[in-house]
Order: C-alpha cells, then structure tokens, then sequence
C-alpha cells in the first residue's frame, strides 16, 4: 500500500505557445493537451443520450464520460475525446481523475468493510468514528469545535438552518427550559408555537441547494425555483461591484454599505412581521449565481449585525470551501473577528457536513438525526484528498496557478474588451463575464469543442473550477484555447 | 471474482429449546448465536461516546460497533458483545454485515475506478450509466417507466414533491404552456404565481424525512419539529386498527372509510383555502410513526380519491421498500388498479430515488437536479445486493421467516396479554405494542442486554427490521429470548 502521496515524477514535453517546454504533472502519465475527434456530445453521447431519454429527463446532460479512461485534469468522453477539465463535476473532483493515492484507498481490508458496512451513524457508529471526524475534518476545521456529518450540500444547508432555529428558540425561550404541551401539540400540525415563524435570511443571487427549506433561499435561477411552494422568508441585495476593483473602490464601499443597511432593515421589518430572522446564509462568492464576489469588509460588517440582532452566521462553502480559492475556506480570507456559527461544505469534500459552534449543537438528541448521517466510505476518500493536499502542498499549487490564470484572463479581457470584463475570483476559483448570455455559451461551447471544459453561471458569467492539481502549464493551455476562441468570434 | 451469489454451505449445530439442530446459515461463518460479556453500551463504547460528545451531540448513540468483526445478522460491538440485529441500523442492510459477495465488488479495477471518479450524473454521467438504471433498478421496478437517483431517503421525497408541484401545475396551465414573466419574476422572491401555493397532503404519523419540505409532512414525534417552521398543508387520520384485525373488520373498514372522507374533505377545503393539493404522500406501513397498517381497499380508495382530485399519489417506500414484506415493494400487496405516481426509496437500496411515471417528467431539465444526483459507487452494491436477493431467493426466506416471526409473537401476546398486544406486519417487516411506553423502552433494553437488537417506534411500539437473510433460527433465538425477558418482567 502506498500511503504518501505519488511524487509528481512524470516529466512531460507539451507544446506551448510554439515553444517545447518541459512540464512535471502531478498526476504521473496525464495527456500533453486536449485531443478532440468528434464534435462533443460525438455519436456514441448522443446514442447514449437518447437510450438515458427513455429513462429520465436528460437534457442537461453534455455528453457520456469514460472514466475508466479520464486522467488527472483531464476527462475522456465516450468518443474518445480528450478534454481538459477546467470544471471538475461541478467543482467537485479536488484531485482529478483516477489519482493513484484514491484508487488504493480500499486496497485495504478495513476500509472495504468500512465502504460497505454503512452503519446509521447517530446510532450505532463504528469504533473508529471519532477519531475520523478529529483526524480528518476538525483538523481542517476553521476554529470550529463541532462538526455534523451529512451526505450533500442540500442536506448540510438544510440541517443547518435547523440549528440556527433551534439556537435562536433557545435564546428566546432560556436556557434549559422545557417545551409547553402547546408547542408539543401544535408543531405536530405544522402551527406556532412549536413550528414557529422563523426565517433565514439570503441574498439575491444565491445558490444554496434546492430542497425546500433551501431553496427558499435560493434565487440564482427562475427555473429552480418555478411551481415550487416556499416561505416569506427575506431576501436583501448582496453587492454587486464595478470592476477592476482596484479603480471603484469608493462605488464598491457604497454598494457594501447599501446592501449591509438592507439587511439590517430586513431584520427590522421581519422582526416586526412576526417572522424574526434566526440567522444569515451567505456565500462567500456567490457561486451558480454567477460567481459574484463582496469585500471582507462586507463580511466584517454582516458578522456584526448578525451578532447585534442575535442571527446565527452561516457561510455556505459547499462550492468555495476544500481549497479552490487558496485557502482550505474562503471566508478565511475574510479576517471575521470570530469564526462564523456555522460552515457548510459538501463537493470537494466528498462528504456533507458541518462545522459550528457550542451554541449552535442542541441540548438533545434526534433534532438533527437522519438515518445515515454521513457516510464513513466517503470519509475515506476526503481523509486520502486531504493528505494529498498537504504533502504536495496544493493549496499551494492553486495560488501560483490562480496567479498565472488571472493575470491570463486579466490580459485576455484586455485584448477582447468588448468580449469579456470583469475578470475576478481568489486562487483558480476564477470567473469573467461575457458581453451578454448567447456570447457566453457560445464561448462555453467552442472551448469545449476544443477539448477545454469550463461552465457557465449566472447570466452572462463564465466560471473556471479546476481541480488542486490544476498547474500553470495546465493554465497555459486554457489561456492559449480561450486566446484563439475569441479572436474567432465574429 | 466470484460474481454468483455465495451458497449456503455452512452447516452449524445451534441449541434451540434445549435440543441441538442442523441449521444452514446463508452467510458462512455466522456466530451460532449472541454473545454478551458486557453491559451494552460497555466501558469502551461509553469511553468513545465520551470522545464523540467533544464533537457533536451524541446521545442517540446506543453503542459502539465493531464493523470489521460482525458478520451476516450479528453485530459485534466495541466491547465484544455479539449481538443478533434485527434492526440493521434502522432497516438498511438488506445482507447484513461483511456479506461475502459484497467484500468482492471492488475487487475489480471499473469499479473501483467508478466508486472514485463520482461525476456530476445529470451532466456528465458515465457510459454505462443508463444500463445500469436499466439493468439494476428498473428491473425491480414497480412498473413505472422512469426512474431518479438521490443520495437519500430525504432528498428523494423532496425531489419527488417537486415533481408532484410541478405535474400539477402543468396540468393547470395545459401541456406546453410557458411561464409568464409574472411567474419567473416572483418565484425569485418566493412569491406566488412563480412560488405557487400548493400542498401536499400527509397523515398524522407519518414520516417522510427531516429536510424541511419533508418535515411538513413528518408527523411521528414532536422532537423532530419542535422549533423548525414548517408549510400549512392538510394532514388527515391514518386509520388506527382495531386487532387481531380478523376480530374486528367491520370496525377497521370504517374506521378506513372515516379516515377517506376526511382526506377528501381536506383535498376541497385546501382548495377553497387556496393551497390546492398537489399530491398525496404515504407509507405503506407508518414505521417510524409505530408500524401502522392500513388496508389493500383503503389504498385502492386513496388512490381513486387522488385521481379524482388530479393529485399524484407518492408511495414513500423508504424504510419498505427493498424486499422485508416479502414482496420488493410492500405497496405491491394492495392490488392498486395502477400503480403509484412515484414510488420513493433509500435505506436497504443503498442509493436514494423514485420510480415515476411519464406524467411526472418535467419537461424541462434543471427542475430535478443537483450536483450528484446520486452516486454509481452505491449503484454498484445495490445492483450486486438484488443478485443475492434473486439467486437466494431471499423474497422467499423473508415470507418463510416472517411466518414463523410473527405466529411466535402472536404466541406470545397470547401468553402475556398484559404485556403486549397488536402483533402485525408483513414478511419480517412486524411490530408489536407494549402495554406502554416505559416497558416498550425497558423491553427493548433488556433483550439488548441479552444480544438482541430491536428498535423502538410510535409511543408504545417495538419493530422488528432484520436483514433478508435472517432465517427460521434467527427467528427462534429472538423468540425464546423475549419469551424469557417477558417471564422476567415485573
């Protein structure tokens, strides 16, 4: 068994910019660049996606992977093309494909019974359990001394608004004071006392799962939302900045200041609607809502006025959180004066879950309680991810190319100003936007066809979530692609 | 690699009622019965709760197992005690423990690759994704064409009531009608016409998750509630039986007919309140809520009234589903005219779900979707689980076992009527009342104390939730142990 990281030993010759340089991948006998056959979905996809058809609605579906084939950052279709994958699943493959150190995570006895002797976690944990959620996640915790373990991002967001409700009934109610019989009674019926009008408050903009209880405070896009039923639940304006940030710094002061006014006046007006806000959720870059950023400041602020109104705090880093921005969590970024309540990840970390305060765990038992809570398989292939991460030191490795990438996309939108602006983001966590919607998956699309998959959000946004082991010659070939797509564009 | 399902070739003597008999156990090497050395939880499970109470609130954790020594339906803990399992954490291990056939699905390169490489399915699924959406669970299907993954049982009945929501709302609008911009303006800000008013109607009892959506409709016990707001839709009666259920017919088919009318009272008055029902959600059996029955007529009926009322009916199959009735889906012993809407599932399949029909497709792609959307890892267990079930013939061990279970119980509320009363359930999937709430908790813990493991649900309730390979002698082990631990009751 190989228990440290494969060294990055593979020397490469790829072809750069007419130069033949050498490059060290760190997934060894990675391809040298796109290879594309077929236009992409080729034949066999659009077979594929016809026999799926038969079966579910599978419009949104792009084409058919070959993952037995797919390497690294690169993923291989079911033609046979090769596309570098600037995308990764949705954000959610932090060492590509088929890393060697993952693919020996259950060369091993104990871990294969762990994977399938998937035991209900709240009730009967395995010997090893404890020492996992200390040895794995609390040791990336962000000064978080709990942690909650659940199985996707919806779930996480969802189970943690309930903490937030019951934290917030705990203060109002007192410490240790029991249900009255009319709280037992009426929240059976879905009626206040018990089931109390309490609310959540997001941003326009937002993406944080599409659940119900989520999905309320969901407003990325119509078509998540449309025929669904939700809750009056308020919704304030998270900035929206003037780029480069480096020359409206006073209109982007402004616009923290407007935004963080609505949300103390939402908090008012909700409070005296009968329907107190029990806490915050927020991303740290608004991320399917088109990858919209706000200050420190702005953070620093909202933390305060959460606190003043006694809201919980929650930064949902599901899709920010494992690193792509050059921090293990991006609100790390953000100098809070203390941790947030809560912090929510799911994606890159494989398995759901939390991280939060004392105040936020429940005096009591089964209130946040499912069958699996988490899954220990799961947690193997995250606790491997993370000794990748620090012996290759990919948070490192995300900056420096987060460097060349953005200084790339920076001088791309220069060249093309009427193509592309605002180019933004932290590490390779990186997004632009287009002139308009039809030009941005029009861009989207002729990367892809040139073996280069990114993806859009927003409106007019185009979004980069490569893997960690994304490196600069990686970000070479991105820039080199996305140069010769936009000359291209009538 | 052995891709048949292991034979029964272990031939063990067990003592039963004093005499010693052959019995085969359908997983070889099985313990010849429990083994307690220890209170339970023992010093070593209450050092580790100890440790995980550092971590999160973990008081519902009974005790503390040891997954790589149990086997089959023996759970051995961190102590060495070995106990029989006839809860399977919470009724989701269809093999047991460390079946053999399942230690071997990863001995095998596309698998494991598959387990590693988990892609985002509703973009970028792999090639042989729809084969085996076909070949593995539309070949179980309850005749419904369709078929959507989820991770969980939660997700999958949150996902199923959005396309209920949106079926609904198609047929208001007709077929290919789109949104107006009314509708997509305000279902961003959770308002009506885009968020529309719609319910869903659940029972007194029920449970169908703990995400918000579904907590609505989740009626078993106030703690799970308590504090969390929740949507005012209709809740009706599920029918109470009077047993033995052969004594009393006349009164449990009006007590069905009772609890119809006010389902459909509830379906006109919501509507004329303005929050339509979209649909039904039921349980073929209430489990968490205490295992409460309801009749083949009185499902006929509900299903007629739903019709009537254009609202799709959800049979919730979660905890039922996978085979522990004696048929895969428990629903499939009511002869419905046709079949539900959508059928949901998790637990004892591993991956989460819901079979559909084509009235229940969105029309549109994004509507169901998340980053997941499921996990082929999952796929790969369930698929080599339904081969076990197949070649075993475990449908049949279930009916057999489940035969000699429940005449063993009904025995023995004859013997102690004081004690308990209302034995009832299909195949193995049977509960029972204790004459209260304290000694339901004592008996629980006693036969605990002895290696049994069983499970609480409703206030006064035991239920029974063994693997499908617990055979005759398991049943008479747990039988002559809560003979004894009845004869012992004060």
């Amino acid at each position: 068994m190989l228990s440290k990281a494969v060294k990055p030993s593979v020397i490469k010759n790829i072809i750069n910019k007419g130069a033949v340089r050498t490059v060290t991948s760190l997934v060894p006998g990675e391809p040298n660049g796109p290879s594309v056959k077929t236009e992409i979905p080729g034949p066999r996809s659009k077979e594929l996606i016809k026999e799926l058809s038969a079966i579910q609605q599978s419009n949104a579906v792009q084409f058919f992977a070959d993952y037995e084939k797919s390497l690294g950052n690169y993923i291989v279709d079911a033609d046979g093309n090769v596309m570098l994958d600037a995308y990764t699943q949705i954000s959610s493959m932090p060492l590509g494909y088929n890393h060697p150190n993952l693919l020996k995570v259950f060369n091993n006895d104990k871990n294969m019974r762990t994977l399938i002797n998937r035991p209900a976690l709240g009730v009967f944990p395995g010997e090893d359990w404890p020492k996992k959620l200390k040895d794995v996640l609390l040791a990336v915790s962000p000064n978080l001394p709990n942690v909650t373990t659940m199985m996707c991002g919806s779930c996480s967001n969802e189970n943690a608004y309930k903490n937030l409700f019951i934290a917030y009934r705990r203060n109002e109610r007192g410490e240790n004071v029991s249900f009255t019989e009319e709280e037992n009674a009426s929240c059976m019926i879905n009626q206040a006392p018990g089931a109390p009008k309490l609310s959540i408050l997001s941003f326009h903009g937002a993406f944080h799962g599409r659940t119900l209880g989520v999905l309320a405070t969901t407003h990325s896009k119509a078509i998540h939302k449309l025929d669904i039923p939700s809750f009056d639940w308020p919704i304030a304006h998270f900035p929206q900045y003037k780029y480069p940030l480096a020359d409206n710094v006073r209109e982007n002061a402004e616009e923290d200041k407007k935004c963080l006014a609505e949300v103390e006046d939402l908090i008012v007006t909700y409070k005296k609607k009968g329907i107190p806000v029990a806490g915050i959720v927020i991303e740290p870059i608004q991320s399917e809502g088109g990858d919209n950023e706000a200050s420190p400041e702005f953070f620093q602020q909202l933390q305060r006025i959460a606190k003043k109104h006694g809201a919980g705090l929650l930064i949902d880093e599901v899709q920010t959180g494992g690193g792509p921005t050059g921090k293990m969590w991006c609100h790390e970024h953000f100098n809070l004066e203390t941790p947030p309540d809560i912090v929510t990840f799911s994606k890159k970390m494989q398995i759901g879950g939390y991280f939060h305060n004392l105040e936020m765990q429940p005096a009591t038992p089964y209130r946040i309680f499912n069958t699996w809570m988490g899954d220990p398989g799961k947690m193997l292939i995250v606790e491997e991810i993370l000794k990748v991460v620090k012996q290759q030191n990919l948070l490192d490795v995300v900056n420096k190319t987060g460097l060349k990438l953005k200084s790339g996309l920076e001088q791309l939108q220069n060249e093309f100003p009427a193509l592309l602006n605002s180019v933004r983001g932290r590490g390779t966590f990186l997004a632009m936007n287009a002139a308009n919607t039809k030009l941005r998956d029009d861009l989207v699309n002729r990367m892809k066809q040139k073996g280069i998959q990114s993806g859009g959000c927003g409106e007019i946004s185009i979004r980069l979530r490569p893997a960690l082991i994304f490196q600069e010659h990686h970000a070479d070939i991105f820039l080199d692609t996305f140069r010769q797509v936009l000359k291209e564009t009538k």
